[in-house]
């Protein structure tokens, strides 16, 4: 029965709800008597769960973060110099197939929420990580400001691509482009560190 | 007298209020009998003014996009080869000096809200357009691709600058780095429009 769920099962569920409506409607707009009904359990017992409506957000973009990094990563048996083309491209991917999604929980959010805002710092640096380790660049504070800026520029072109005015292109030049865009993007970096005249 | 206030001011207000508020706390943590009190008006007066919360958080937030479009913009003395370093210092002091709001109302925002990602669509076209007019390019699709996301690599650059884990760089050298990066971005996307092989 619903009612014999177990904890871990419970979260999940409301978390599976969550990712589910959120992904078509903004935060504010969510009741959590909805959530409850859809579970078939009591607004208290929901907050038993969650403390606060934020509380159970956070949560749901939590994981929306790990099906995301799940899903944007080379798989083992890519050869070292085509790791950071097969992340992108699997990063784009996942961007295409769950734009609406990805748009809400990513490039949406909750304003001034320093729990999301966590979240998205986390996801922004595990994607630094990735793209640093596959070029084997030093992970010094300008090289990741670089990177955390190229990763910006993929998620736009990403976000683009999927949406209605995007331009005909094909996703692999669209992958292609982006990963050409880096070293350029590095060797600029002198002028970072130059020291002022 | 407050009760006094001609329509346009009390709208004026209630969002000025907004502004304050949501900048540090997020829309599904505003309670709209707060904003109604700071106000000196009943909640009900308010909801005759804006039909729904989302609409008065709508309201906010276009406020706050035409804060930003005032501010990110070269001056008309400007020479036209100076006009995208000033577009762009411009938008990373605006950013450096309201990074809260900024990162609450234009990275944040309300999640899958419509509304809310139109006004995002605004803005980042509008900067596009000013990038467009300050470069002379032509303002094909796989042009505007490229600008939009040049234009989140420089946002990303200016909330990292602006933050607390910010490399010691100057404002002035991450502007030029910034500005210098889009010619690179441009010149790789005959990669885009090439037919494929």
């Amino acid at each position: 029965m619903a009612e014999r769920l177990r904890q871990d099962d419970r979260r999940r569920q409301l978390i599976g709800i969550g990712l589910e409506i959120l992904a078509t409607k903004p935060i504010h707009a969510l009741s959590v008597d909805e959530v409850a009904a859809r579970a078939g359990i009591s607004r208290g017992l929901l907050f038993h769960y969650f403390a606060t409506k934020q509380d159970y957000y956070a949560a749901v973009v939590r994981a929306a973060a790990r099906r995301l990094l799940t899903a944007a990563q080379a798989g083992p048996e890519v050869a070292p110099d085509r790791q950071l083309r097969s992340t992108v491209a699997a990063y784009v991917g996942f961007v295409v197939r769950h734009r609406e999604p990805y748009l809400a929980f990513f490039r949406g959010g909750a304003g001034a929420d320093p729990q999301i805002q966590a979240i998205y710092e986390e996801v922004r640096d595990a994607l630094t990580d990735r793209a640093l380790a596959a070029t084997g660049l030093p992970a010094s504070p300008v090289t990741r400001l670089a990177v955390r800026g190229w990763w910006s520029l993929v998620e736009s072109l990403a976000v683009d691509h999927s949406g209605e005015r995007a331009p005909a292109v094909a996703s692999e030049a669209l992958v292609s482009y982006a990963v050409d865009a880096l070293p350029g993007l590095l060797a600029g970096l002198d002028r970072l560190t130059a020291p002022a005249i």
